[in-house]
């Protein structure tokens, strides 16, 4: 099973590639970032973001999109924005015919680290030691973008409770 | 010059089709909504309303895309969640190579009324009017995309002076 891990941003979207054999051993197949410039006007963000996904979903063929939901932050503005970049995300999966799972940052620490008020370097620490890589990914968001996918990998169970936020529709 | 309004929205997304002729004059082509279901998932939703969007796009060949910009309601849930239909409807506009104008609604209001404290009756009595309508545009939702497709068409000036939310970059 491969799994497509998205840490969203509007300037920033990091995401890491990672495969689970049988036995549930988990392999970091890539990891990046899908940057855009900030001087360029919304639409064309989204834009590169879309696209960015589709490329990766071409490349790999994942079967799960694994995303890492919406953090409130107190900038209302931030958020709503952040939310644009999500929906551009989403709808890649979507028309990609993925199984797309949404989950909140809480969750992604408690799956990694086993606590849902894990810092940052812990998260980074155990993705390195249950990836086993020599170094942290790089850069941060890529790191996150691979902890979201590795979140669904280690917990199938947890992946069935999370709210499922798409399925194909029979009529 | 066509003029595409979107009042975007996760259940129902209103839009209007608006034709400026060389003197000014004002012409409503086709108004309505595009809906999804509730118990569906937000990815397919989110699918529905680009593929909606889409559609317009490809049936009148717009100019211009202009939408409604978010109100900051209070619940951010439901405005992050509104941000995610607007990054998909965004996305379409920038796909066809759209110009995309973002109005939010006071501006729209002020456009159409005069005013942008004016109430929704005020903005649908003077749309019916501008547009030379028998009856107002149903549902209200389909009326305020109506109303950002004339915001852009009464004020080519206010247009240009809105940030451009999009535009062809030239390498």
């Amino acid at each position: 099973m491969l799994v497509l891990g998205i840490d969203p941003g509007t300037a920033t979207t990091g995401y890491g590639v990672v495969r689970r054999d049988d036995r549930g051993l988990t392999q970091l197949v890539e990891c990046g970032v899908v940057r855009t410039r900030a001087r360029d006007p919304l639409p064309a963000r989204l834009r590169e973001i879309f696209e960015g996904v589709q490329e990766l979903i071409a490349r790999h063929h994942p079967d799960v999109l694994a995303v890492e939901s919406i953090f409130y932050a107190k900038n209302v503005r931030t958020t709503v924005t952040l939310g644009h970049a999500r929906g551009v995300i989403l709808l890649a999966g979507e028309l990609a015919h993925l199984q797309v799972h949404e989950f909140p940052p809480a969750e992604i620490k408690k799956a990694v680290v086993g606590t849902g008020a894990a810092t940052k370097e812990q998260v980074q620490f155990m993705l390195t030691r249950l990836l086993r890589l020599k170094a942290v990914p790089q850069p941060s968001d890529a790191a996150d973008g691979v902890a979201a996918a590795l979140t669904y990998c280690m917990a199938p169970n947890l992946a069935s409770r999370a709210r499922p936020s798409s399925r194909l529709l029979v009529p």
